[in-house]
């Protein structure tokens, strides 16, 4: 590792560095490719790789920057892509032997974005079998007997393995928070209906997001500003100006941040050395944070994200189970026979308090600028578990669709990273990532 | 006009104002409608516009900005789109009474950015048939006895007669460059590709490309900023990054850029008072201009032009055609009957010829920043000819494939306006932005 090893540069470094000419994409691409070399036997985050092609794609973006031409602004700057979005130039395989060799027509629209930008699609990341439950191979960066994290578990191990700057995700109940959290990176879901999933594998038409990796949260912010579009073929998307993310980052807050905590009876879960950062955590923030009691309907909404989620995974996979029952795993045949059982009117029920949810949470915002809560239970679990971790921290946000980031603030019992989540209002990712920034900061003056 | 009239503000002024909170959108769309309520009986710019729903969309954005949301490019600003780009909300007929009616499904990709952005989609401007030749009932705002120009009248017209500061045209033979030019306004057609077809009606494959209209040059510059992006469903979409535009007319010149001028055969076609004019600007211009003779080949490219534009035309018109012949003008008729006439060889060698064309111009800008070429042949022509002008003088262009721009420098014998082309090279249209803006401020600087 010495200052040359372009593989530890950020997006927004690179970016600027290859824009004013210091160094190029090939370069770059080649650092990163070699770290994969070097690291990838053991992580394994990765379903697809074509080194060729990736720096193939670094060369021409090279040539277009000596030519003159429009720099994008992740202009020759690597990206991982979850392998259950759509790229018409590399297999999409969404982690099931179903979809084995499966290469979509056309890309994403979020990848188009990436083009656009000038990124290098460096190649697919390993996701748990359509993003749901059942594990990849892929193992922890820093510690290679635990699991990444999933279901985003490639995109999440990449980034912190240096293999790439900025990797997408996707999140349906904590796919981007929790395994961010095990990995010590940035993870951030954005507000529902900011990034197009058009071209991306659906399991839940109401609780599917797409989100992002990175190592700081200006690279989450330029990613996040990459991606963000209105589509009118997603249902979700919404057609309304997108704040600007970096800006949001960049900004200074106009006061001191309120932030709220809410005790959950759900908070039971959290191991001791994850509560007791937190509480630490909280005590050097200060009076910036009010607690709170989570009211009994609030407490539940975890359920209605189950039962919404096993309805529309069933329905989702239905003709894909018709036909290959025996290559689906138990995880997701358990989710199928779940979501049968499931009635539509205990299903139309649960979307109805899924409003009502994101009702309440308008209006929560006026008086706080951000809720902290857990990203995971704790440090990274073992590979030995057989999953990828508890998304319970999750869910209520992912319901009600607001933006969630994580910060990689706390060190567990075993050295192991442990993240702090915040939620911010819909649509105000912005004012959230100014929050993060202002309590980054904060912390981080307070350690001087 | 007193100074507070909203109607005369540039879309850069509106949205920086917006954004401020110094006006709401609401005042300004307020101020176009007066304006379009005051003179449209007589410019008859609009095919469709629809006062509530323009006043809504501004009450909403501005409801957002006070909310603390994210702010678009084009945030509450107004903006007329040809009635040949889809609009989900508004009827988009054609200019012809076979699509009388018509109101599509889905919005053309080009208007999700413009609602991304935050712009207040005003309603659709008269087209000619098709975006061909036959004329609408739209007259120039300067001389309501003369053409606006065509095919896109309303949108040249509206921004002339400030019913709005930007609108968006269309360009196959000299569709954005013509009108500009007899309106008085500035109009730009981007590289080809730089801007989606998609939700367009297609005439040309080859030729059709997206423009916009502007009082200003900055206000182009966002505007094509707002609307470029990559589109695999649009052939010609390049996945590439777009140069910054507005960053381009900022810019300043790394040294004084050098200009060519060509001699073609059809300059003859030059009314005499815009030749006179020409001439003056480019003494003024000194020594940065060169004049060249155009070589048999270039100046056939003309010819090409036409044998593409109407075998494709043929092609798309096929089955609207078939059940509406009588519906069809005269105009219309000939090309389809022209284009009938062309074999699949001779279409394949002028598409041969459209290709080494774009080579030849691909090193042609090595030497030269920007071709200076006349924009018309002069002043708007009167309603009584029959037609929306001559386009003689984009053809070649259009053709290429190269970044056309038209700047209303000079004025005719009767007072009119006369715009000056200015032609770049291809996906260097930041470059041509920038050449454009210090020509612009040479010739004033000269003035004072």
């Amino acid at each position: 590792m010495t200052k040359h090893d372009l593989s530890l540069f950020s997006a927004v470094q690179s970016a600027e560095a290859i824009k004013q000419g210091r160094i190029s994409s090939e370069a770059l691409v080649e650092a990163c490719l070699a770290r994969i070399e070097e690291t990838d036997s053991k992580v394994r985050a990765w379903a697809y790789l074509d080194a060729a092609s990736a720096l193939d794609q670094a060369r021409e973006l090279d040539r277009i920057r000596k030519s003159g031409r429009g720099i994008g602004a992740l202009h020759g700057v690597p990206v991982g892509l979850k392998d259950i979005i759509d790229t018409k130039d590399m297999l999409t395989q969404r982690g099931s032997p179903i979809f084995a060799g499966r290469q979509p027509d056309v890309d994403a629209r979020l990848v188009e974005h990436l083009r656009e930008a000038g990124a290098v699609i460096m190649g697919k990341t390993k996701t748990t079998e359509f993003a749901f439950m059942h594990p990849t191979d892929t193992t922890n960066p820093l510690d290679a007997d635990r699991t990444p994290g999933g279901s985003s578990s490639g995109s999440a191990a990449a980034v912190a393995a240096r293999h790439v700057p900025i990797a997408v995700g996707t999140q349906t109940g904590g796919s981007v928070i929790r395994p961010a959290s095990f990995c010590g990176v940035y993870g951030f879901k954005p507000s529902r209906g900011t990034i197009s999933r058009s071209g991306v594998f659906r399991t839940s038409e109401s609780l599917d997001h797409i989100g992002g990796f990175a190592n700081s949260l200006e690279d989450i912010a330029l990613l996040t500003d990459v991606l963000s579009s209105y589509d009118q073929t997603d249902p979700a998307s919404f057609a309304r100006p997108r704040g600007n993310m970096l800006d949001g980052v960049r900004a200074e807050a106009p006061v001191e941040p309120n932030v709220a905590w809410l005790d959950f009876p759900f908070n039971d879960r959290l191991d001791a050395d994850a509560e007791e950062g937190i509480n630490a955590l909280m005590d050097r923030l200060g009076g910036r944070i009010e607690r709170f009691s989570a009211s009994p309907q609030l407490a539940d909404l975890i359920h209605v994200h189950k039962t919404i989620y096993d309805y529309e995974m069933r329905q989702n996979m239905a003709a894909v189970a018709e036909s290959n029952w025996p290559d689906l795993s138990v995880e997701m045949q358990s989710a199928i026979d779940r979501g049968a059982e499931i009635s539509t009117a205990q299903y139309e029920d649960a979307l109805a308090v899924k409003t009502s949810a994101q009702g309440f949470f308008a209006d929560y915002f006026n008086d706080f600028d951000a809720i902290l809560a857990p990203a995971s239970t704790g440090e990274a679990v073992p590979l030995t578990a057989g999953h990828t971790g508890d998304s319970v921290f999750c869910l209520t946000w992912t319901l009600a669709g607001l933006p969630s980031l994580t910060l990689p603030l706390l060190v567990g019992l075993n050295d192991l990273p442990i993240g702090v989540q915040l939620i911010g209002a819909a649509e105000e990712d912005d004012r959230l990532l100014r929050t993060a920034s202002w309590i980054q900061r904060s912390l981080a003056e307070q350690e001087h």
